[in-house]
């Protein structure tokens, strides 16, 4: 309360009458050189820049002391101020030739003089001016709100609060964001002053001034007195603090003190901190004696205004502005992380993954944004542990460079899954908790369904998970529900639409579809971009003629040819094959269809390939859900529904922020199924933490199923619409698979393993390590999960004979990031050597080609066979101009074949092509090699029958 | 960093030959009354206590100026603190005994003598301590991993760190939360120290224990000089404060400075603040001079050791401690609320609904949280505008009373609805807003199917809406996605767990079920659950006989009685009934069903109902799914799904917290289908709202569709359930209803309105206003919307002359809550009315009673008819137990009767009753008047043909 008195003090104006000195005694401008201490007896220089700077104070008028016309004075001082500030400003912005440094001020006082003063310098120094004029009752809810807005708003830079003292509330003074608090009066930024770190916080600009002031003295002021008059409030303390640092000794004086008098004779300067005018007796002083004024920052003399220390304090209010806004800019480039590491104790035996998980208490989401140098505005929270990250990063970052791109794939695997996952959060938690390099895991979200099927979880296991993992396995933020609104939203389009179309007439369908309303009718600009579609040149609905009228209103969509499902993201077996439709209310257009586990849609794809909200709402729209009786493609669009699904998207495009066990950062975003789309996380996601990792950080991020379903896909699908290309690929292999493959039993979830698997055998075939031989365009490193040391060590050997950069062992799951060091130093010594990379064929390849490249080099297919019914698609697709989307096979994953149980590397096979599909939203054809579930099922005994909550201690127990 | 260096010499021993007086010339204790000032020639008083407490220093050691030893001296002065704190404790812990003031220490040192100080002084005063010991070379990540932790930890409620002053870093001193920083250390406390706001944060104890000293000394120190040496860290900043505050005029000088001695001479008092020890010449001092040495906490003297300022530093220390707990205490109370508004300035014409809520910047909803009194830890951010409210805050607040509970429901409504969601929205606005009475509006969260179908959405409308109203009719926070995911598991689960029995051998089954694990079978808590209602006692799975088993693998479910339904978020018309089952993998086990809309799920109900955590997982459990073909009920428990239901809905069961256009609170908490369920917000979210707003607070809570329905449904119900009694009851009354009951046309949405709704109309019967006469126990309000004067008129003349206590006209859709003052007042006015609230049957009564005296009282109908299905159904559940509970008419809102085409209050009718269901978890009988539609469908245009984004502002359009 007590700056309050002061900052008004200085801001007001006194009346006429409180500026009469009696003695006359006053000089203006600074002495310097030209009045030496000692000179004069009972010389006092009070500091007032008003007579300095308006040049009107003749010595006339202070006789007694002399006119210092040939010193630098109070007007230079201000000067040189502005021209240190004004280059500062100019440096600032050519380097960043977008900024536009802004003062805000929020006004409520009738006096606009000082502000004036301000508004002046701020134009000298080039700085813009936002102005807020309240009445000068206005409450302090009121000021509140403006004061929040301008804390919201990027353009502001810093604020000042032109206010009755009565309005500088604590709450006031304190809801105000510190980093635009440029006069440093709340409680943070006052403390960061007396503290002495000020990285951060502003020095009052009234203290600077006088600091100023007393550096212009002739006399260095190290180590001599100097006296404060009123210095209570934190405006005095922080000119104290500042005194001290500049070595002065401090003496403090009320200015009702009786000392005064003494005080005022040791001192070789006097600051006069007390509102409101004072007069200093010329024979309270010691020769040579400064005084300082800072009571009124303008006054009047014999009805003249002059300024006091207001015009060199406004200067200085700029010039933290202009640091304010350099902080700013500096805060929107790329930051230095300064990740916090958690501290990990395995246990051994290893305990079950919700247990490890649950033992480690995550750092805030909002710290750990902090520490990856996210800026505030950037992430959105979800609960404490899970934050949204906004696409606007990658504008601020445009400029810097992207990090090391790492892809982890896995060779072909047992039913059980090898790990990956789990590698790349060990990874992760290696590079930076051990290695203390920059690194992110990119990981995909799970379904649902295989969490309470058969699967479980998929944040990693033992000691590399994703905590916490029950958020991560559950509902996370809710993208993969909003692709089953969005998803279901089309269906319902559809069978309405054909139902609609088949119980109306053009008329009535054109009536209702482009209705009168208040009298008008008009198209609205979906059904626009339709009409284009159409040819249709006419936008005035009572223009069109009536065949024109038909071909609008009828998509004619063939119900046998509607190729969009519903999706639940439940495993429910029973949704496979189903007909809709029955009840009488849809008058008999029954229809067999199928629902789809969520993942599968089409807008999973979408999500994981879009670079952008404009790119996925384009996807979106195009996305063709059948086709009509003449064979013309149906889309989204078509249906008018694109703008909605766009708007239940807009938050799922945002990737999700989590962390490892070890605290560092995760993307968790999409997760197309691997069989019918491309099984990779997103492509946004990775670009996000591409660049915020820096230069030489690494980014992981993973490709479902095998190297010849994810890895390819991951090449030729992803990398070709990201425009990525991977540094470094890791490839991991398990003994247990590499077992399988070599002629082992077969291995089935839920089912117990058999001997082989747990006893070490040494016979493999070496055609086992078939994965490693594929891409040789990148570096392999195959990665070794716990078995016996022979067992690692042959693997190893294999692995290097076979091309590999490296070959290591891991043991994350049992020791965390510590257990994958050695594939951390691999990775960072692999990705520092050139990568190669290219892609499988070339978009402008015919379909056929494209298909038979993939059989051929990467599954060792003799060659392909098309039935009928794939050829006429590819037939279509050339047709309609699909022809040169890449290709996303639809194969099993359990052998390089098309035949799950064809182990190893299988040759003399041809792969049948049984028929051929589009997500032309996605933008890919998928032939379809053999039959696809998209809908698993659940087990006798299903997961959930060990999953339970404490309703108590909110507890979750069984997921893993 | 300074502040670290002196806490550390406050706090490490000295080396044995820093204090070795040469002159001898020392007091121990403090010379009070026994010494006046200018007593004794050169005396100083150094204020050392080590040796009053151990009472060992002879006068001999300090014979120049004679000991003590009538005078309170420092021993004292510790033993009064101690006493003045543990009053304060004493009083604390009456007023809470479950609380236990701790103070946790985090140590890097190896010297524990200080420690010890400190733990023996929390002992004598009572308070616990946590000692979290550290290796001394602990990295800057280590202990702020330690500070994080007891930031976060509730029991906490101070933190010292007692660590080596290299480990003090700013970062560590600001991780520390400023409310546990009872050494007043960080940035913000020792800001709101200098700014002298202490209502927050601490003063350091070692700068309270010098001042303490001061006041001891015999003559007021007030006016009088006091020299600090050393004084240019935070902590000399913080003591000179205090010590300008006190009156004394403070000099200041470093330990080496030239004019030391000086100084000296002219102090009446000296703190040494510098560390190390510092021995002052006797000459150097004034007579009667008081000198505070600070610089060593502990010293030894001929190496015995001694305490210095550290035991009264450390009784200080644990003041602050009681004072943190006493405001943590303080905290966990009713807090009033400190509402900010926000201004509304309404246009003519009104705009779009979507244009108003975006050109409202809504209160970031952390702050909004604080304002109305929620603990940080009692909210959960779901991005910047909405918030989860954890349940714990209905046990913090448990002895709060609770508000005034305001129920609004409407008339028979037309099927455009009569806005009473807006109404909700209004009158809060009006009550918090322009009556500045705290007030909260409950509102259901509402389906998406509408909002993308033909109702658009459900924030209210024009300036009486909830903002950001996208976010209220989108996603939100997932809440209906968790239903369905749960709903739809149990569906899954069913016809999974059919398919199963069907093609398995009860062996087969038993040991799919119950698996050998390592060898191991064991029964899962879910699992002994279900054995308990068999009444099998045995829960070794080896010893239960063929017949045992057989009973327990067997659900047996009737395909034919499956009452579970599957649900989309979705219109989906053709999804009304459907087969499912017709893939081969099903193999031939296809049954007909159905899916509903979402929100018609059991699950919903049940969140609507359930009072915490515990009571909806037991309710989930016991969620009958159909029957067995002996007739038993089957539940979600005999499937085995209960604890993962429970699991998916943990966040659901949180409300939601937003705002209104004015900036007033707003839970959004589930939304049944007011149909098939009972159409109300949850019972959770109006009762944390009513310990929110306080005694002298409203909560206004909505019932759907008309008084006859919602209404009734609230009592019988939802009050039934709660326990909550309602004090005012707002009917919402609209010209069109009126009109519409007392014989206008039909009206539709999607239609135009017929002219008799827009213009004058004046011969309404007088039996259309039949909503006033009902429930005639509460108080009833009419609300009337925009219309002519004399409409309004004559419908608030008779709604007065049918009972109720006021009839106003509101205006909150084109003016916002000004609008609604009216209502406001007559609200308030009504609520200081006893109520008199009861309900319509008793649960004792059986069901056919009960379901005539809804039919006979509520809708008028002469009697009811029963289906001889329904007849079966009532036996059914009687004999199963469930007679006792209440009923839930599904019933059209349309009418009073069963008939929609019956308007006004229609007589001389029998209500026929088609069928009877249950909703056990939930918890209520429904009979089925006439057929009931669970599944909305989508117009042949429905509303998101005008819905989109803007892909570069983000901006959605066409939501309504």
């Amino acid at each position: 309360m007590r700056l309050s008195t002061l900052r008004h003090a200085c801001r007001n104006l006194p009346t006429p009458s409180v500026h009469q000195p009696r003695t006359g005694v006053r000089v203006f401008g600074l002495a310097k050189r030209s009045l030496p201490l000692g000179h004069s007896n009972n010389s006092q220089l009070l500091l007032r820049a008003a007579c300095s700077i308006s040049g009107t104070t003749s010595a006339e008028k202070a006789p007694k002391l002399g006119k210092q016309t040939d010193g630098p004075g109070y007007e230079n001082t201000i000067r040189e101020n502005v021209q240190r500030t004004k280059e500062k400003m100019v440096a600032l912005q050519r380097g960043h030739p977008a900024l536009k440094p802004t003062l805000a001020i929020i006004q409520a006082d009738e006096d606009d003089r000082l502000l004036e003063i301000n508004k002046k310098m701020a134009g000298k120094i080039g700085l813009n001016i936002t102005q807020i004029c309240l009445p000068r009752e206005c409450t302090e809810d009121e000021i509140i709100e403006e004061v929040l807005k301008l804390n919201e708003d990027p353009r502001v830079h810093g604020v000042y609060l032109h206010l009755p003292p009565a309005s500088l509330t604590s709450r006031v003074l304190n809801t105000l964001r510190p980093e635009k608090d440029v006069d440093g009066v709340s409680d943070l930024n006052v403390g960061r002053l007396v503290r002495g770190d000020m990285s951060q916080g502003f020095t009052p600009p009234l203290a600077n001034a006088v600091m100023e002031l007393l550096a212009r003295h002739d006399t260095p002021m190290e180590g001599r007195t100097v006296l404060v008059v009123g210095g209570e409030g934190p405006l005095g303390v922080a000119l104290q603090c500042l005194m001290q640092r500049g070595g002065m000794v401090v003496l403090n004086s009320r200015r009702s003190s009786e000392g005064l008098q003494k005080q005022m004779m040791q001192a070789n300067a006097v600051v006069l901190l007390a509102a409101g005018h004072m007069d200093v007796p010329p024979t309270w002083l010691r020769p040579g004696t400064a005084v300082i004024h800072c009571g009124s920052a303008l006054m009047t003399d014999h009805g003249r205004e002059m300024s006091g220390v207001g015009p060199l304090t406004a200067a200085l209010r700029m010039r933290n502005v202009v640091q304010s806004s350099s902080r700013w800019a500096q805060g929107q480039q790329y930051r230095p992380w300064t990740l916090r590491s958690l501290k990990l104790q395995p246990l051994s035996p290893v305990p079950s993954d919700i247990e490890i998980s649950r033992a480690q208490t995550p750092k805030p989401v909002d710290q750990l944004a902090q520490e990856i140098g996210l800026l505030q505005e950037e992430t959105e929270a979800y609960g404490r542990t899970k934050a949204k990250v906004r696409l606007s990063l990658l504008d601020r970052l445009r400029e810097q460079p992207d990090g090391k791109y790492v892809l982890v794939a896995g060779i072909t695997p047992t039913p059980l899954g090898e790990g990956k996952s789990t590698v790349v959060i060990g990874l992760v938690q290696a590079l930076s908790a051990h290695l203390k390099l920059n690194s992110f895991a990119c990981l995909r979200q799970p379904s649902q369904g295989p969490t309470f099927g058969v699967k479980g979880g998929a944040a990693g296991g033992g000691y590399a998970q994703v905590i916490p993992m029950e958020e991560f396995n559950l509902h996370l933020t809710g993208d993969i529900h909003a692709i089953t609104a969005a998803n279901n939203l089309v269906a319902a389009a559809i069978d309405a639409r054909m139902l609609h179309e088949a119980t109306q007439t053009d008329k009535a369908l054109y009536s209702r579809l482009v209705p009168s309303v208040n009298g008008v009718r008009r198209f609205s600009p979906i059904q626009i971009a339709r009409l284009c579609r159409l040819g249709i040149s006419e936008i005035d609905p009572r223009a069109l003629t009536p065949q024109e009228v038909s071909s609008f209103v009828r998509l004619d969509l063939d119900p046998a040819k509607v190729t969009w499902q519903r999706v639940v993201d439940t495993n429910d077996r029973f949704l496979r094959k189903i007909t809709v439709g029955q009840a009488s209310t849809e008058k008999g257009h029954v229809r067999e269809t199928q629902f789809d586990i969520a993942v599968a849609s089409e807008i999973m794809a979408i999500l994981a390939l879009a670079d952008g909200l404009g790119d996925m709402k384009t996807r979106l729209g195009r996305m063709v859900v059948g086709s009509s009786r003449s064979g013309q493609p149906i889309t989204a669009e078509d249906l008018g529904v694109s703008g909605a699904l766009a708007v239940l998207m807009k938050d799922a495009i945002k990737p999700t922020l989590m962390q490892t066990l070890e605290g560092s950062p995760v993307f968790v975003h999409a997760g197309p199924f691997a069989n019918i789309a491309h099984g990779n996380s997103s492509v946004l996601a990775d670009k996000l933490a591409l660049k915020l990792v820096g230069e030489d950080g690494f980014v992981v991020t993973e490709a479902g199923f095998g190297a010849d379903i994810g890895m390819e896909k991951f090449f030729n699908i992803k990398c070709r619409a990201s425009g990525l290309r991977p540094n470094v690929v890791v490839l991991v292999a398990t003994v247990r698979a590499l077992k399988m493959h070599g002629g082992g039993p077969n291995v089935s979830a839920g089912s117990p393993l058999p001997r082989e698997y747990i006893d070490e055998v040494r016979d493999w075939r070496e055609r086992t390590l078939l994965g490693l031989k594929q891409s040789s365009t990148t570096i392999l490193l195959s990665v070794v999960m716990t078995d016996t040391q022979a067992e690692i060590d042959l693997v190893c050997q294999m692995a290097k004979e076979s091309g590999a950069a490296d070959a290591v062992p891991c043991h994350h799951w049992a020791r965390g990031g510590r257990g994958s060091v050695d594939l951390a130093q691999a990775v960072k010594q692999a990705s520092s050597q050139p990568s190669h990379f290219q892609f499988l064929y070339s978009q402008e390849t015919p379909i056929v080609e494209k298909i038979r490249m993939i059989a051929q080099k990467v599954y060792g297919a003799d060659d392909i066979e098309l039935s009928p019914e794939a050829q006429a698609k590819i037939d279509y697709y050339n047709q309609q101009g699909y022809g040169k989307l890449p290709i996303c096979m639809a194969k099993t994953h359990l052998s390089l074949s098309h035949l799950p149980e064809k182990k190893g590397t299988p040759t003399g096979f041809t792969l049948p092509i049984r028929d051929i599909r589009a997500s032309i939203g996605a933008g890919f054809i998928y032939p379809l090699v053999g039959t696809m579930s998209t809908m698993p099922g659940l087990p006798t005994r299903p997961c959930f029958y060990d999953i339970d909550l404490d309703p108590v201690t909110e507890e979750i127990t069984g997921l893993f």
